[in-house]
């Protein structure tokens, strides 16, 4: 029988209070030598019921031998205070970044390996880095349409799912040119004609406004998932921010290595789309495609072929 | 005439002692805010004759409003001690970024963009996740020997450059067989035969033990340039330490960067050898390429293929 052989360490930790966008663990330079930790390791710290990954690193002044400073990403996902005890354990790599790495070799994966990717994201046991390889073999190798159907329902799945037991209608522009008006006149448009349209958007994050942000004058846009169901239930529709709702919450970590590395896959922007509108229910979608230079189809071809996309990705995941 | 509108604020830094591998600087969320960085950002941070760029964290808890925080990797970088003060500003996107991008299409690259790209390597311009793009980009398109050229010569050329005056002959294994006695036997040999090899050698990463390791116990391996061209002059061979030396400095941060991707571009581990190689003077190179499962040429013919490339690279830099 194998025997494994697994050393684990217990340390008291401390709250850093310092956002990285990483899960982060310091220990004192003397620790990590003795117990056999470098720079960059990926390690399993857990607390009294939660487990997260986090990246070693060291420190001269912050924390003394024997305790551990944590970042407040960390924090947040074992909800740690000062002076808590958790248990450090090198962790080995995660499967998915096998199934990464066959994707980087141009093969294709099987709907357990996409359903393993997405949740290892979500649940941060991947790195940045290890995201980027994903998300650039996908620019690279591309995706067949049945990947893209995984990743979309992984992505669905992995997050909040509202059920409305009734037809749900929605449209949604794939963005490229200016202009948000469109939402908030359509929205109330079709509330008005009696089909159930509970709209999510998203903030700005380079235009100077997104549907979102333009709401938001007008009315609150914050809600919880079970809030958005009661106000679409008793208003025919809304709109809201999709931000607090934690629909598809793999997205916006992709979303986050996609926009440093200047990178938009086709597979990755339908399944982001797609995904969401599979959480909240939807089962009839209008997408509108901007055509022409600066959208993210130039000509009126490119323009059929993602249109085609859409329609192909609906039909196998229950959307018209 | 257009006019540049450049915000800049002074700030005064204590120092974290904190090692992430990254260059960071932590504001308070008020301060972050109030001057319009989001966490991510790149800044020039420009102490009195020295700047860098560092990514922008924010702390609740480490810094106090009107203070700015910075990891030991940018006080280093720019000599900083507790209390000095430091110019911010945010820094736009450098040009090597754009030659990524190039590079990700599927472009050639020119000799000058291959240059900018490893200088802001070097000087800590791009992040891990740019140089993972150049590195998957190079993995995915490949690169022309032209192309393996440039990027041999601009990875000595920013470095160190040691010049011996005489014929400098070396040999060097690419490595995937356990098993480094050669090079402890080879050097006094060819240094016994009256000709000059100045080796450098690595420390182990995943093996048990490097050449230089190895070496370690026999003699001290750790010198700088001008102490290993004293030495090889002397006694006409030495087998030395590469991690002091400054050769290539290049290539120590884009492995850091494949190890955790689990590449290791063709075009990456041409130049990475042959930089060093052209750094340290060799005119004379016999290049061992071990064949077979697990070593990085499968079959007899791809060993075949890579040696040409190596005689063809070796041409083109003046090393036969």
């Amino acid at each position: 029988m194998p025997v494994e052989v697994v050393f684990t360490t217990k340390i008291r930790v401390k709250c850093l209070g310092i956002s990285t966008g990483r899960r982060l663990i310091a220990l004192s330079k003397r620790d990590a030598e003795r117990l056999g930790f470098k720079v960059h390791d990926r390690v399993e710290v857990r607390a009294s019921d939660r487990s997260a990954t986090a990246i070693i690193v060291t420190s001269q002044k912050l924390v003394s031998p024997g305790e551990a400073a944590v970042s407040e990403e960390l924090a947040e996902d074992l909800g740690l205070k000062d002076g808590d005890e958790v248990v450090l354990r090198l962790a080995g790599l995660p499967e998915s970044l096998m199934y990464i790495r066959k994707k980087m070799r141009g093969q294709r994966l099987s709907r357990r390996e996409i359903y393993e990717i997405v949740k290892d994201v979500v649940e941060h046991h991947l790195t940045e880095l290890e995201i980027a390889a994903f998300l650039l073999a996908e620019e690279f190798h591309g995706m067949s349409m049945e990947e893209i159907e995984y990743l979309t329902r992984a992505m669905a799945e992995t997050g909040q799912i509202v059920d409305f037991d009734r037809p749900v209608y929605d449209k949604h522009s794939i963005g490229g040119v200016p202009g948000n008006k469109v939402s908030l006149l359509i929205v109330p448009i079709v509330a008005a004609s009696g089909l159930l349209i509970p709209k999510t958007s998203s903030k700005a994050i380079t235009s100077p406004s997104g549907t979102a942000n333009t709401m938001s004058m007008l009315a609150p846009v914050e809600f919880t998932a079970e809030e958005l169901k009661e106000i679409a239930l008793k208003a025919g529709g809304c709109i809201v921010w999709g931000g607090k709702l934690n629909i598809a919450p793999a997205d916006d970590i992709f979303i986050e290595v996609e926009h440093p590395l200047g990178v938009d896959p086709t597979s990755q922007m339908l399944a982001s789309i797609m995904s969401k509108k599979l959480a909240v229910g939807v089962d009839n979608l209008v997408i509108d495609i901007p055509v022409g230079r600066g959208t993210k189809a130039e000509t009126i071809s490119e323009g059929r072929r993602l249109a085609q996309m859409f329609v192909d990705l609906g039909k196998r995941v229950g959307i018209r």
